[in-house]
């Protein structure tokens, strides 16, 4: 018999531990990582960027964020449902997130 | 340059054209296939059971579904935020979906 694993909530509180991103795994494959990332005010330090070796599926589910590229010169403003592919080696930083809600994420990386 | 595909927004209005669920395919990889499906009030048919060659993980945004595994005797009630991983072959059936409220899921199929 297959065992079916119990399920759990994205909105589940964060057993808060730092003053950082809150990053739970909620799956993990050979191809794939399935993360909850809660952010609650952080953004990027100056001039670091994002260059991942894997492509990142990811939504924006509470609060709010501002994604920018290396390769455009606008913030995208990112709300509750808006999602986005990052395609490996895509240069981004993320510009702000939600100084008062936090911001809960889903990130779904692909090997 | 690597372009980066534009947002979207998984709770953008179907484009409804029939009785049944909508699903719209958001990203298509060899490993990995996310869809956003859009349930309302459907279930699947008496006697009808899931049983998937892909793992599959599930997590509903808005409405509310039942969903049961043959290997249990209870329906799993899910509520926004709720998620859950559907290993390969675990026969599963959605026994209702919210009468009023569209259900909103975000599916990831894993090979």
């Amino acid at each position: 018999m297959i065992e079916i694993p119990p399920s759990g909530s994205l909105f589940a509180p964060v057993a808060r531990t730092g003053t950082g991103e809150d990053i739970t795994a909620l799956l993990t494959t050979p191809n794939v990582r399935i993360e909850r990332i809660v952010s609650t005010g952080q953004a990027s330090p100056p001039g670091f960027w994002y260059d991942q070796n894997e492509s990142e599926w990811v939504v924006l589910l509470t609060g709010g964020a501002g994604l920018r590229f290396d390769s455009e010169t606008n913030v995208r403003e990112l709300k509750p449902g808006d999602y986005l592919h990052i395609p490996a080696h895509a240069r981004h930083r993320v510009e702000w997130t939600h100084p008062s809600e936090p911001t809960v994420w889903l990130a779904v990386h692909i090997r």
